[in-house]
């Protein structure tokens, strides 16, 4: 299996996002890697290469048909395959990630919305009942769910990461501040939202 | 004024959030180089010299004081300095920003929450009633506002940033899937929170 590093991973997704919003898909849609390299800031070459890396080759002057280099970085990242997600802590941003219609073009399903306050336990958010945690492992199980993803508190983290993996769900999207690593054989990606913003604040301090 | 590198800013930012967390923040309370580092994943030289690059030194067999390790990080990177920002979007995910209170603590305000739908325009989300686009530079202007948030689609990013840029706001934190570049001066952190679900969902494909 192709191994990817990340900051390729991550340019072919930016292609991906570029080609989807921007171009139609069909056939007859070519895109230059010229196009995508003035998009990304990048140059043309860098461009090539990466997709080179998946298998796929322009025609000079031609160009890539849009719709292959799509299905294509689609197939390579799974995106094309039934990846099945739950969301724990039903705040605001549970309940947007909850609903976030357009994970479904990463082949994205949020099939179940988790958490312990009584008060939020039945409600409906977005598409989904909010269901008591205590009802993890039984759906974790019966719907095969894969990726858990954390909007929980700091403090309530690690506890429900155990959980998750107690269950046989290692693979955690974690948009609390809590700071998770992995566990044998799981993958991890902590957002830690706020280091963008510390970023920017930084940036306006010095300014200033 | 001191320069961080990304990665130092990242780190100070955890030991902020630990700190915050899981310790009360009075002079009595003390955390060693060894407690942060284990919670990081990392050594306590490494502790010890990020907290060294912003002037804290520890005592030997006591470490340091975890409310004066709190004030000195604020301070350092500029969240005790009153931050006004601007949220354009008001779909989920802005509204969850936009209501996010946890903001205070890095010293951010979130003063307005536009949007140009008409079926948004008056609602309340959270605390702000959602204004029209039209208003931005008024309320930029009176208020001194800093930094824009971006929640709009990928399609209405690049002429939202140029409204902003336009009324003097080039600091931009971008959560839309479109690729924003900085303006002269400016800073941007693009989020593209699609790039860590294509991290998680490649490792789900390769283990499968």
């Amino acid at each position: 299996m192709l191994k990817l590093n990340r900051p390729t991973l991550e340019r072919l997704l930016l292609y991906y996002h570029f080609i989807n919003v921007h171009m139609d898909q069909n056939d007859t849609v070519t895109v230059s890697s010229a196009k995508l390299a003035t998009f990304m800031d990048s140059d043309d070459t860098q461009v090539r290469k990466d997709l080179a890396a998946i298998g796929l080759k322009g025609r000079p002057r031609i160009g890539f048909v849009a719709s292959e280099v799509n299905s294509k970085i689609r197939h390579t990242l799974g995106f094309d395959e039934n990846n099945r997600a739950v969301v724990i802590g039903a705040g605001r941003l549970g309940g947007a990630i909850a609903s976030y219609k357009e994970f479904t073009d990463y082949g994205l399903e949020i099939i179940a919305l988790f958490d312990n306050d009584q008060q939020k336990i039945g409600l409906t958010v977005g598409d989904h009942i909010v269901q008591p945690l205590n009802r993890l492992a039984a759906i974790v199980k019966r719907r095969d769910v894969h990726l858990g993803i954390l909007t929980v508190p700091a403090g309530a983290a690690h506890e429900v990461v155990d959980r998750l993996v107690q269950t046989g769900v290692n693979t955690i999207w974690n948009f609390s501040p809590a700071n998770i690593t992995p566990s044998n054989g799981g993958a991890v990606r902590n957002e830690h939202i706020a280091v963008g913003l510390a970023e920017l604040l930084y940036h306006l301090k010095k300014t200033s």
